[in-house]
């Protein structure tokens, strides 16, 4: 008999009531009595389990109640309205077949484990709840973040991860090389890179933006979706050496276009992830995150506020008293400002815009100001700054006057440079954190447990 | 007035015709008369340029008529249906702005252009029509794939980049490192990797199997799409140092349901591109590949042939002076050999099953003979090998003791025993290159040409 997924059993219910089915999965709990017992089991693709009962008049009775917490089986049997019970329904089995075995010392007995200890046991957390959560919502948020963009025309590049930009120095970068570090080619006192793969010095990317623009000026729009590396020694809850990166670009576009699309993915995903994951975010609303459902279905009946980074300076400034980083015109915001922001004054989502072009990228477009650049953070209450774009300066003169300034190297920008010489347009995009908004959708408040195999300094497991 | 794309005005032309509209793109050419002129422009949205039609009476009649290949332009005017022509409508532009002018020495005047040469401007060939039709289909191959899978309830896994691994050696790797290669720590005559970002040695991952596997035996059905890396210095027209790869993987399934799963994803893939990318495969049948077409709506209809390895090497045995490499029991297939079983015996795509153990990876479940695995490549006409997949060994002892004939490390690999040892079922996946893919749907022969920017030995540029 074939098998039929959980998924397709708790969704389609009415298909399956009073009918034989047979289904798979890992015992989550096994109950026995004396001739009778219940399993509950989890097939990954559902998050409710399934309680199965059996009976002695099972062959195997003795092997399927002596069954221990992770064990593998393949049930078949009637799938029975339980009106009465806390569960809708049940299936009453009359065959359990034991796929694969598990040992006593099976680390995720049936209680509760701290997130600290389960990310020592990367391979095996994702049979928890918590973590059949964040998985399947993660994978959720990524296709509707296609789909978003796909619907709407938008080309997904592939942009290169091995680069030997230093792509404006947004970060510090992970050297990629095939030399022998016991024994690298010197010449005249520097590595002689000509005898690497590339024959020349590379590194991990820290944004696909800069070749995203290239394709922007031909497709119009495009995003990119994809890691990025940062070999930054900071360790806190937040930050990830390998995380993925969303940056859309659009040619014929400003600022406000970028705000407008920001906001409707925001809000398109959040929905996405309301309608497909119910039981998911339940879950995490009860255990991980009291305030999650309220806070995500505030957000997509929002209307983002629009505030400039002058006026906010002004409105923080009155606080300032608050803050443990005092707020003044021509310094960054921090997160605590941010958070004020959205969270006191707004209460919603909010675009901060027009930022000093000191503390912002060369390649941002100068304002008529002089002072400050058409970028744009897009605040979250709960986080800050979840995104962070900008329409990008498309004047060839301006740009190099800037990069100049900046001492950059203009002939590692020549490309860059020749998409504002031939065919130049108003432009700009944006790049959201993936990892970031997962934990602001989840509610996990660790980028470690967002990320399947989490990379941060001095841990690299499996 | 709001601009809008070609792909809207294209697709949905009967709302558009006869109204007014305001577009916006890159001239692709422009000829000029007295007192009117015809520029073709391209937005990137859509694959057929627009013909705009100008007069004099336009204020910058001069500057219009002046205007190159590669300027940027925003038009407006009346959408006007000319059944008479060659085009089923044109703009007949009243005004037309101009965005970004070119300039004399853009690179991509009308004219065709090498591939060889385009490659030397990856920031620009996106422009032309051959890119403008392979990355869109790239682009939407790339969908369908995550549509494929989510549609069936998989998970999509973003399995790490960086690994401690060496991935059962299935390539050479690339080094990711912070120490400063030209005064490398060293301790006792090796590297001092304790200093190293992460604190051991680390590498650019060549396979995410095996972390894929973890998580299948979580939620049963899931996926990867991720970069993968290989550090050969083989410079062909298949091989790049970084690609794409997807890589589903099953719990609860068998080498029947890999083969399955991969003939359904292959035909909904060549499915979704033949409906939304008709212009784009049209172009390329007729100037890249003139059979493309044909072998694609064959391939939809095939039932995909099955064969044991054995059985093809009895057949190509028969045939092997028509052979460069002679075939024999015990030896893996050549592309030739592929070919012939693909093009000639079977004119259709195959799978080709239960390879000799000896040529496989370790993890690849032994069969009953002893001698052969539950293996299976697909291979399709006109390029040989497109998937490869297997049935993985879920028998503890029998994978313990397959490591240890190959000498492994049996500690770096505890977590993968681990899933044998808790709840182990019968498991399989298989790996889709995605550019072999990209490159067996566009036609393009050469892997340089479906990647935004290849990165192959002694190549990195922008």
């Amino acid at each position: 008999m074939e098998i039929t997924g959980l998924r397709d059993i708790f969704l389609s219910k009415e298909e399956y009531l009073n009918q034989e089915v047979c289904v798979s999965g890992w015992v989550r709990s096994n109950r026995d009595s004396k001739n009778f017992g219940f399993l509950t089991i989890s097939d990954g693709t559902f998050f409710t389990p399934l309680q199965v009962v059996y009976h002695d008049e099972m062959a195997n009775f003795g092997e399927i109640a002596k069954l221990g917490v992770g064990a593998a089986v393949i049930v078949s049997g009637k799938l029975i309205p339980t009106p009465e019970a806390k569960q809708e329904f049940e299936l009453q089995a009359v065959e359990i077949s034991v796929e694969g075995e598990t040992q006593p010392d099976y680390p995720l007995q049936k209680k509760r484990h701290s997130l600290e200890y389960l990310r020592t046991i990367p391979h095996l957390r994702p049979r928890t709840n918590t973590f059949q959560a964040v998985f399947r919502i993660r994978s959720q948020i990524a296709y509707a973040i296609h789909s978003f963009f796909q619907e709407r025309g938008f080309v997904y590049v592939h942009t290169p991860l091995i680069t030997a930009s230093d792509a404006e120095g947004a970060g510090e970068m992970f050297e990629v090389t095939t030399l022998p570090l016991n024994d690298v080619p010197m010449k005249d006192g520097c590595v002689d890179y000509s005898e690497d793969f590339f024959g020349k010095k590379t590194s991990l990317t820290v944004s696909g933006q800069l070749n995203g623009e290239a394709f922007a000026q031909a497709f119009r729009d495009i995003y990119t979706f994809g890691p990025t590396f940062r070999a930054e020694k900071s360790n806190t809850q937040r930050h990830a050496a390998e995380f993925w990166m969303i940056e859309p670009e659009m040619a014929f576009a400003d600022l406000d276009d970028v705000m407008f699309i920001a906001e409707d993915m925001l809000k398109y995903i959040i929905q996405y992830v309301l309608v497909n994951a119910p039981e998911e975010l339940e879950f995490l609303n009860q255990f991980v995150d009291k305030g999650l459902l309220e806070r995500l279905q505030h957000i997509v009946k929002s209307d983002f506020a629009r505030v400039s980074y002058t006026e906010s300076v002004e409105m923080l400034e009155k606080v300032n008293d608050r803050f443990e980083y005092k707020v003044k015109w021509g310094s960054d915001l921090q997160t605590e400002h941010e958070r004020y922001l959205t969270e006191e004054i707004y209460k919603c989502p909010v675009f901060v815009t027009d930022y000093p072009k000191d503390i912002k990228s060369f390649y941002m477009k100068l304002n008529e100001d002089g002072k400050t650049v058409a970028a744009v953070d897009c605040l979250v209450p709960g986080i800050g700054e979840i995104i962070g774009g900008s329409q990008r300066e498309d004047d060839l003169d301006k740009l190099t006057k800037r990069m100049q300034e900046l001492n950059m190297n203009m002939e590692d920008y020549q490309f860059y440079l020749d998409l504002r010489k031939y065919g130049s347009t108003r432009h700009g995009g944006f790049g959201l954190g993936f990892e970031r908004a997962v934990m602001y959708i989840t509610g996990m408040s660790n980028i470690r447990d967002v990320l399947p195999f989490p990379r941060t300094v001095g841990n690299c497991e499996l």
